[in-house]
This record gives C-alpha cells, structure tokens and sequence, in this order.
C-alpha cells in the first residue's frame, strides 16, 4: 500500500508514556562486522517495556534450563498480550514467555532466590553488558507507575499463583517485572544489545558465549512466532524477521547474522505495536531483501 | 496399538488412511542447485492431505490477489486445526489459510466460476507443473472417505457460509477441498513441488515466475507461524523452517535460497504432525545449520 | 421503568418473517378453571418458531425417557440461541433442549425410525391435540424460506454429527426441525396448547396424562433456566414465570396450578426475544402477583 | 477419600473446611406459620461460604439500589463459581451476583465509604436480626485461612479493579468478603435468617420490611438462575426451588410463601454443591409438592 502510514496512538495507561512527543521516531543497525548506523532519534532514550522480556528469558533460561518449558509454553496464543481467557484453559501454563502471563513466571524464576533489587541488579548488569554501556538504567517514574496502575498484571500474577505456577510472593515478582520493562534505552542501545542473537550467542566485542547457538536460535524462533502479541502472524507476514515490540513503541529485530535493528516510534497500531516502526522495518527489509524467508545469499 | 511409541499413532478416522503401514519412513531433499537426494520409502505415495493447502494457497493467491487477505487472516489461531470458536468469534473470517477452516474459504476463491471438475483439474495441472512430475494424481478412495465422514469440515463451511465468507455451495466447495487434499504424491515429487518456496518464486527448472518473491516470502512466513496448527510454535522453535504438515504424515519443509525438503512417516503426535518427520528434521538442521534462525553464512 | 417501551425490531432472516406487521399485539390467557382471555391480535396467527422446541421436547421424552438427557443437558448455556463455541468445549452435547444445538438433538430423536414427513404430522397431531384445535397448520412458506437459509443450524447440525450425536441424516433431522418452527398458531391456540404444563401434564379437557406431573414440572423448570436463551436470567428476574420465547415474537408462559399465557408482539429485543411482550408479561405478573417467586397463597 | 462415594467429597483447598467430618448431616425448616423442624445435625454450625452472598447482595440493594445492576449482570454464567474467562468477555461486569467475581463487586458496594471493619460488623448484625440471634459469629479461622489461599480471588478482584469495577482497594474488599463467607450458622439459623425471602421481603416476627416484594421475588429469581454456578439448571430441574449453595456443604432453599429450609453436608458434588443435601431436598420437595413448577394448591 502507498499511502502514507497514520502514526498510531502512543500508550496513555500512565503518565510517563503518554507524556512522549509522538513525532519521535529512531533507528539504529548494527551490522555482524560491527558497523553501527543510527538515525533521526536513534540516540534518545525510551522505554523498552516488553522487549526486556528478551533479555529477561535470556537470562531466566540461564538459570532454570529447560526446564522453564515446563512453566511457560513456546506457542502463539492467539490471543491479546494481557489475555487471562488462556490461563483458565490450560491451568495456569502461559503459552509463550512473551505475552505477560509467561515474562511473570519468567521474572519469577529470575527472581529465584534472590532479593528483588538483587534481581533488578542483575538484568540491568546484564543489559549494560549486552549493549557494552553502563549508561543504560531503569526508570523509576515508569517502574511506580505501572505499580499504581497494573491490576491487570496482578490479576495474571495471582492466577497463575492459584495454579502453583508462581513460586515468590506476587509483589517481589512483580516489582522485578515493572522494573526490568521500565529500562530506558536507545535504539542505538538496544541494537547493540540484541546482537548476541545475530551471532548466534557470543558477545560481538569478547567473543564469550552468552547463550549456546541452540538457545540464541529458538529465542529468535519464539520473537518470530510470539513476539508481537496477536500480530505476531502479520509481522511475520509483513517483515519477515524475528523481533519483540514493545508499548513505548520500540521494536527489537534480528537478522541472524547479519544485522541487529532497532526502531522507536511511540504511536502503536490496534494490536499494541509500533505502527510507524513496522512500516520503517518493512520497507529496509523490502529494500535490503533481509527477511529471513528470502532466499539466502548463495 | 503395536506400534513403537516414539512413531506416534496414525490417523484413523478414514479407512484409507489407517490402513498405511506405520512403519514407513521417507525423506527427499531437493537443493538449489538442482540436486536431488531421496531415502527410505522417499518414492512411495502417501496421501499430502493438509500439506495440499500451500499449493492451493499459491493458485488462489494468483486468482484473488491480496483481496484474499480480506476473507483469511494471517495469525496463527491457537487452536486445533478444526476448531470452529475462533470463526464465531471473529464473524466467520479463519484466523489463516492453513486451519480448515481458512483452507475451505482459499477453496472457494480457486472454485471461482469454474465447475468443481476444473478446479480440481486446474489443482492436479498445477501440482504436476511443479513437480515435474505427470504421474501425481488425486487419490480418489481417500476423496470419497473424506466426504462421507466429513461432518465436522461440513460444519465449518455452512457456519462461514452463514457469515458470508463462503461464495459457492458448500458442497462443491468441499468436494474440491477433498480431492486437493486427497493428492498422492511422494516424497520427491512434493519436494519438487516446493521449490518454488525456496528459490523467491520462481520454477527453478524452466525460470518462469510462479509468484512474485514478495508472495514467495509471505507463504514461507505463513508456513512458520501457521504451518503446524497449534504446533506451530514448537516446531519454529525445534526445527526453525518454514514447514506445511499433513495428517497423512507427510510435512514440506523450505530453506529459502538452499532446499526444498518433505519427509514422511505417518504417526502423528498429539497435534497431529508427523512425529519421526519433525524428529528427522530436527537433525537435519542440526546437523546442516539450515534453521533460518541460525546466523546466515557470511 | 416508566417510560413507553420501543417495539423492537421484528426478526428479518427469511422474508416470511420481515414481513409480519411490527405493530401487532396479542395476548391470550386460560386458566386453571377453564375461563380464556384474548386481547388484540390474540387470534392471529403467528409463526411460535422456538416456542415449538417445547413441544418437541415433550414428545422426545415419550420415545427417549430420561435417556434423553444423556444427549442433552439442563444447564443454561451463556450464550446466544446458535452459539456453537459450547459444542466444541463438550464433545457436541447442547447445554439444553432450547438452543438450537439441543432442539435438534430433540428433534433427531423425535424422527427416530420414521420418515421425516411422519414425524412433521406426529407434531402437528399432537399439537393439535394439545390446544384442542385441529386448525392448526405448518406453513410451509417459512419452512421452505429456513431450510434455504439455514447454514448456521446447518453447521450446528454437523458439527454433532462429527461427535456421533445425531443419529439420522442431517438434512432429514433439519427438514423435520424447520417444519416444527414453522408451526402457526394464535395466542390463544398458544395458551390452549401448554395447558399441560399449567395443570401437572394433564389433559384439562380429558383428564388423560400428557406427561407425568414430574417431567411437567421438569419441563417449566427447564423452560425456566433456559427458555429465554442468553436472556433466561433476566426473564426471570423481571416476569418471574417459566417460559418460552420464539423468533417470531411469541412467548408462552406457564403459571403452574393457575394460568397458560401466550403474548405475541415481532420486534425483539437484542437478545432475540419479544420486547412488547415480555413488558406485557411483567405487567400482568405485577398486578397479578402470579409469579412464581412471591409468596404462595395460603 | 474414605467416605461413601455417594456422600461426594468436602472442599479441602482450606484446612478448616477439609477437617469438618464428612458423616454429617444437618435440616432445618422453617414455615410460614411460624414453626420449625430441625434434624440431625441442624444446630451445628458450619461455614455458610457463598451463602453469604445472599445477604450480602440484600445488604447491597439497601445501599446502591438498581444502581447495583449496571456493575453485576443477571443471567447465568454458564461456568465454574471462579471462571475468570467471562469477565474478559464482558469488560469485568461479572455475569450475576452469586458467581465470585459477582458478590466481590456486592461487597465493594457494601464497603462503600466504610472501615473493612465496620462493613463486617454490619453483615454480622444484619444476619443475626434476619435469623433473631446474636450468637451467629464470623469463624476468623476461616477467613484468615482463605485469605492466604484466595489467589483466584485475587485475580477475580484485580482484574475487575483494572476494568474499573472496583472502587475500594483489593485487600480491603476481599477482606470483607472473606469474612462473610465466614459466617457459622447453624442449619436453624440459616432457615431463620432466609425467612424474609419466603414472606415477600417482611421480618416474620417483626413484620417489618427488610426489602421490598418486588426485590424479594427478584433475589429468588437470582437464586434460582444462579445459585448453584454451573450446576444452577441442574438444581432447577432436580428440586426446583430458588437456592444458594455454599462450598461449606451447606444449602439454603426458599418455598415462597411457605417455608425457608437449609440443609449441611460436607460432601461436594463435582461442581461444588453438597451431594447429599441436594438429594435431601430433592426427597422432601418429592413429598411435599414444594416445587415452584408444580401446581400451586388451589
């Protein structure tokens, strides 16, 4: 289609989302022989929100195994990212680690044994690392305000509670939860965040694993399948690459050794993803012919 | 049941499929550069079944354009193959074409005007374009089983022809969704017929364009998010390709750019996929890197 | 309330029914000892539509017994009349005999062995004998206009098929169905007809047992729970009296030991039940204090 | 389980529910004029649970009038007493008052502008001059043990909150609810206190107004649809007379204008209703023609 694309509506479901200037828009690539491209607001920080379930499963997986696979399913769930419906019908087992159901179970698991600051520590340690900055931090204004206003997230907690799928008292879980979807980064930040997906679990800069190639493949396989939510199909459809949004409209997206991409546009289309971000993704992919079910550069 | 538990059960709600020899194993693989490898039973027919759905997919695509994108959608459902919830939720439009339900409204676009003989006709011509291949034919016993049985897929039809979404009587439009699904094919012919999927549209033997690489690219993602029923997921996250699965056991699997694979083996897991075929390419990709979730090579 | 209820809007699906003038109004009262009341258009006739699974039901349990239940349940369902998301969630077994679900399972036991046009003139007997009035008729025009529009039970009827819980063809089992809720009847033959379920299941001009006083109580209580479909709760709730509410705009009521009742009035409210006749109902029941639900008098 | 099959099995998710001897047996009746039987175990007190939420919802009408019916529905649920699936269908409007979602909004009513406190204190004293006795107390061993296990409860409750149809804070409101499902009554006390809802709303002794007829006669219509969850069709069809279940094992059944009954024992039936206090009532309506749907005396 032609015309040019409607921007979308920010978030508004509390203050320090609705409060962004919806004219931003950012991208940033880094390149598999680590070039960095950035643009317009590439360099402004927002809030991640959902795509530090990224990270978060990346590091869970780290401590449980796979045995998480037992807690949280790896299939699309058809359904809303707040969906409750799904819970009911399959005693408590979120279907995929993305919608919030199972990045709470995830958190829970990442919580462990741990304080909750212990645990907030640790995955803004482990972001900073990823991206190579320790500039990246949590923003508190956004962590309270979702704590003000996540009854929705409480009801999931509590239910899967009920279900003996929740194991730490549903506050810490959930204060770990708001905290690690309030990181504020850039998209600059976050593509260099995302490239131990590109290349297939090691770290660019040291060369140390992050996750086995096994593991960095099947979480690129579940932000493909699962990381938009119920427009996780079109995305696919549309885009073709593996990737995670986010309510503050940023999106995380990965072309398996190639490139890790990152896009911020604040206005969401009706399924709760950057409208403006997809549309930029799609052209690149159009342009570039990235899209992992294209035929591979023999 | 006598068989060994890790094959999986075969279907058995038709004679023709129940009486196939659960012991059965084949796999073919075709590659860009024109190179074919077939092993076990990899020349002996078995009956395509929901695998038929890409081909019709293809050839309705051609007929209605992304006009079609207004009767199906492009979202993995969350269900089982035949579940009718989700049609009653969402007013009769199938969540993608690869469900029943989404496959009996791509059959009624093919149907168009035409009498339910030529469309079926069109269907084999098609096919055997593909393949290559003059010798593939529709299976008819199994045609018939289907429509005697066919209830459930009987339901599904009259409840979008209710909403609308259906143009030509459910009966011919069934009739020829059984015959397409009743296609005969072995495991070299099928990978033969994938082919264009793997090289962005075009037949690799004359050059003609089948589909455009964009519709090429949409197909692959449609199979990755869609391709498995409510296995999808599993199967992106396990195998890493875009495959189609059949209840008759077979699945076509494409390494866009490198292969165009099918295996067989007729047990089923509890989804209804092939159980020792999703194992098989498990290895397969395991072993050859081929997941399009793996870094590319450089 | 006290303000003038709007009419509703008559049922438009088949032509039959959209052309019925919106304006009319008939009641019809016959009492325990015998008197009747007709007011307006109390004898004209009307298509009972739904009104008839009644009937049908009653004459089920004659051939099934209480093995009819197993078939059936006696839960209201939730949803509207021809939802068929219940069926998937329990294995093709109707919430209740007044869905349409149900109403065909009753009806497909109603057929039996017989041809369908025996089982169209058992109904019509029976009811005849019922009200007393052998000018009771089928018409035909409706009849023919459902069966030509009829997908949605179409899918319904199917879809039990596929979980073996229709034993006859469906198309017989649908012709036979359409055929009972094409019945015409006044208000007053109405009113006349469910006597039975006024008197114990007694015959109150020969005294002959209908239906023992157990199943006629079963019966109101049925029509009680569940007469109203999605709007049982709320019938229950403003008029307090078992009864059964048709398409057509009819609805018959039972006050056990005192009155049958029938009112007519087409414009429906948005779940599909008389809205004229339904205030008119709570009117009476106002004044009267026949409600069920008040104190008995001593 | 040791007890006799038939007898069901008593709630174990608390440990003062699942250590109440199962051989139990309690009655008690109350009629019109003014006498009372009481049998077996009738003076023993249990945990009255969910019945409470009939005087809570009495309480409730007291306070926000009609009002009350824009935030709780009127029909049946159609599923389990703690489904969450319909309040997402329904944008956190729970379906009737006697499902748990249902009676949490009643007692946000009942809080409205009070201490948690002073709310329990009100129930407390509302039912002791329903039933004219002051030794009726709230088993805080109960209630205590339900507040450590109520998870789904909370869920119910949150989820509400984020729809806006809680007003309160969660604790608070689930902290009176808590408590007056803790009520202990004895059966005697139970028909004492229901007695205004067999005379039309009057105090029998006092023959002051508690509620008016209208509202009398709405709350049996309530009982009826919906006392019973999704067993409420089946208690219609088997006893047919408005009643409310509580998980305790006990039951509180209305003959309007003629008796108020209760009934206790611990056994549960598959959808959480006491076996053989069902199969009591069933018994004595048999015998006593006190079935709603059967013909009222002359």
């Amino acid at each position: 289609m032609a015309q040019a694309p409607e921007r979308g509506v920010p978030a508004g479901y509390i203050a320090p989302l609705a409060a962004v200037d919806s004219a931003r828009f950012g991208i940033a690539i880094v390149t598999a022989d680590g070039r960095e491209f950035a643009g317009g607001d590439g360099d402004m920080t927002f809030s991640i929100q959902s795509i530090s379930k990224v990270f978060a499963l990346t590091l869970a997986l780290g401590v449980a195994g796979d045995q998480l696979w037992t807690r949280v399913g790896v299939e699309p769930s058809g359904t809303a990212f707040n969906s409750i419906v799904q819970l009911e019908h399959e005693q408590g087992i979120p279907r995929n680690p993305f919608i919030n159901a199972g990045a709470i179970v995830v958190t829970d698991v990442l919580l462990g044994r741990h304080e909750p600051r212990e645990a907030i520590g640790e995955m803004l340690r482990f972001v900073r690392m990823l991206a190579g900055d320790k500039d990246i931090f949590v923003d508190e204004t956004v962590a309270r305000a979702e704590e003000e206003t996540g009854f929705r997230n409480l009801a999931l907690a509590n239910y899967m509670r009920a279900f003996g799928n929740l194991r730490r008292p549903v506050e810490q879980v959930l204060g770990v939860y708001f905290h690690h979807c309030a990181l504020a980064m850039s998209c600059r930040q976050l593509a260099r965040a995302g490239r131990y997906l590109m290349t297939g679990g090691r770290h660019p800069e040291t060369g140390h694993s992050i996750v086995s190639a096994r593991r960095a493949r099947r979480i690129n396989a579940l932000m493909l399948t699962c990381g938009h939510y119920d427009g996780s199909g079109e995305f696919a459809f549309r885009v073709g690459l593996p990737g995670k949004s986010g309510v503050g409209g940023g999106i995380l997206t990965i072309v398996p050794g190639v490139a890790s991409i990152a896009v911020w546009s604040p206005g969401l289309n009706e399924r709760g993803n950057s409208q403006l971000g997809t549309f930029a993704l799609e052209r690149l992919v159009h342009r570039t012919g990235w899209s992992i079910f294209d035929p591979r550069p023999g």
